[in-house]
């Protein structure tokens, strides 16, 4: 890890610069791929399955009995650890439901909004090494939560071609979302125009590597929407010297795994904390499998240093991290002052791993300094707001000479008139 | 108008598509401005003002007084409206304030969100054939609310080079943001990357024509927000025989006045009404000034004529429109099944310019389908959503296997550890 020692703000800035990847060769690949599923379809994604999966399928959705068969593989101690997170994720998104009660502006004129599922979504787990059964829960509760009528799932399949049997059961749990057997770039593609097999949606979600990040940002052009920039997994820890050295450094160890492009930023007003960190991180490093990820990681993230809290809340909105750890003696203090962050897990107890699984908040969260613009994934992702005016024909007395007079400053007598004849 | 007569899914979806125009050569011409911007600063601005505004200015951020002097020519009058319409609007974004009970998932899991300004945001007033000094209300206030910290507005100058006056007046009375004097991709390029008087934004927004579209596209590309894609305005009018063809020949006219590419869709469940609507349009219409524009407007736009108050929602759904207008005997039935529109105008006198105004509504809403995808502009847009955890040693107990059972089963050792080290 880099350190830095008392920066001065420009530094800081350099310095807490995330490593970035070359994106103009990837935009041009993914809209190959997006080219190719448009004019084939089903094809297509056949053929990008057997170029970048190296499997050879012969249908790309499983039948429903195919993916009860597999959710049934799922170990009973995996399937009771789903249904608990299953259980807080609900219960924190469905506490997200806005009522709003319709407001008077003036009388006889009345406001209120509704929010209202999007109707058709595409949700993307990624496979890679390992299944992320946990992004089922992410993506499929909220979805099904809001009300959205058609949710696709869209996933690559394991080795042997199949749905991996956590991913089966987490969707099953969820209100079986319609599962499709294919990854990357072409999956978003899939979704974005719709296939034999797979439904066009309004809206794309879900993490993935730089082509699935390329893919969601082209979507848009083509009028689909997506949740929000997700690209390399980052934490910040924001700790003084009361915090302890083996959880700072077991959690930063925890979002080096995730792979070489994960980031991390330390930032402390204890130098004998740093030190500390660092010695343990070298002691607990041995124990992970994934050791040369972790180490590619931790090369490119930082320690920062600094004088008082306040400058380390500074680094930290800076920065403004996806994940935010904060390990210190008074932490409502410091909490009033985070203005930029994903999701903030507060003193000794919340490591960053119960967010990503478990605890019921949403782990997909926005990445590479879009904390400071956009939240991660909630209700509302899935659901637009309508807003709704009912006014009276008193209630427009009073109010028509206002628009009218509005509207002739505009240069726009029509709508002007669309008052008067009402008056 | 076209005339759509009880059509089949496929014909209606096929007649509603809207009038396309041609981006790429946009794009490029947008891409370019960026460059210069970014390189040249304030001298790119002040060169595009003079070739796109046939203006020569010398500076391009008025002084304050300069501003509070153009304020003053504002009309008394049109100053009351403006005032009002403030009140309004503010009353109803104030009500969209989130207040979020933390909740506990688990005994010990402790969760919860806080909504956090954007720090800084740039808004974007087109000037155009009139000055849209309405548009001002419609970002200052939520943007004042939110409470972001700094706000720039940019807007292109008048002829004489001085802001209009009716703009200087707006803005002043919502918090006087700094009023920066350029327009187009140009204007968005400059809250992009920040000039030498214009500070870089998180997050622009603001309607504009298809190069301001064009250019809000590319800010994400630079890592800057986007508010939604605001194209050429929309009405749909929903209405059944006990409807007024006066009022909505007026509400179609005036939505046809914004520009030649406006769209309109009427939908009606009554041969009748349709005749009478087309023949008052063709009597209203020799009163407007704008009279080509609303024309060549009208020309793409299109009736449509259904059996049932079904079909005029499912027509309506599919069209997924700016704005609503619902004029039918029982509109709370109707109102229930509406699942794509921006701002819905219930009843016989709730015009559409009232919410363009000063009803309360944002009238920066979702245009080009977008409807089925996002809301409009709220006080949301100007904020994100932050979560927050806080576990006590003994939730995390409770919690802590579920934890490790899925951390494992993903093959992320380092989670699990960050688990184990607490327990």
């Amino acid at each position: 890890m880099k350190i830095l020692r008392y920066p001065e703000p420009q530094d800081l800035a350099n310095g807490l610069v995330r490593p970035e990847s070359d994106t103009a060769v990837i935009q041009s690949q993914v809209a190959e791929i997006f080219e190719a599923v448009r004019k084939d379809g089903d094809a297509a994604l056949l053929r990008y399955t057997e170029k970048f999966d190296s499997i050879s399928l012969k249908k790309i959705v499983p039948s429903k009995d195919e993916i009860a068969a597999q959710a049934k593989l799922c170990p009973v101690e995996l399937q009771k650890a789903i249904t608990q997170a299953k259980q807080n994720i609900e219960k924190f998104h469905l506490a997200q439901e806005e009522t709003f009660s319709p407001i008077e502006t003036m009388p006889g004129v009345l406001l209120w909004r509704r929010s209202t599922p999007i109707e058709k979504v595409g949700l993307y787990v990624p496979g890679g090494t390992a299944p992320l059964f946990s992004t089922v829960l992410m993506l499929a509760i909220p979805a099904q939560l809001a009300g959205c009528s058609e949710i696709t799932l869209c996933t690559p399949p394991q080795k042997n071609g199949l749905v991996h049997p956590a991913v089966a059961f987490a969707a099953q749990l969820c209100g079986a979302p319609k599962i499709a057997c294919v990854g990357g770039a072409q999956a978003i593609a899939a979704m974005v125009f719709g296939t034999e097999s797979i439904s066009k949606a309004l809206k794309v979600f879900g993490p993935g590597n730089v082509y699935v990040t390329a893919a969601k940002e082209l979507a848009n052009e083509y009028g689909v929407a997506a949740d929000l920039p997700a690209g390399a997994s980052e934490l910040a820890v924001l700790a003084d010297g009361t915090a302890n050295p083996v959880f700072i450094a077991a959690d930063i160890l925890s979002q080096a795994e995730h792979g070489t492009d994960s980031h991390t930023m330390f930032v402390t007003t204890s130098e004998a904390l740093a030190d500390r960190v660092q010695a343990e991180i070298s002691k607990q490093i041995g124990a992970l499998p994934r050791k040369e990820i972790v180490k590619a990681a931790l090369d490119k993230s930082v320690v920062v240093i600094v004088k008082t809290l306040n400058d380390a809340i500074m680094a930290v909105n800076t920065y403004a991290p996806e994940h935010l750890s904060i390990d210190v003696k008074d932490p409502s203090a410091v909490l009033e002052s985070i203005s930029n962050a994903g999701s903030v897990f507060v003193g000794s107890y919340s490591p960053e791993a119960a967010g990503d699984y478990a605890s019921g908040t949403n782990h997909t969260l926005p990445t590479g300094g879009w904390a400071a613009m956009t939240g991660g994934i909630s209700l509302e992702s899935f659901m637009k707001k309508i807003t709704f005016q009912k006014i009276t024909k008193e209630g427009l007395q009073s109010l028509g000479h206002t628009i009218i007079t509005m509207a002739e400053a505009e240069g726009l007598k029509g709508h002007a008139q669309a008052i008067r004849v009402r008056m």
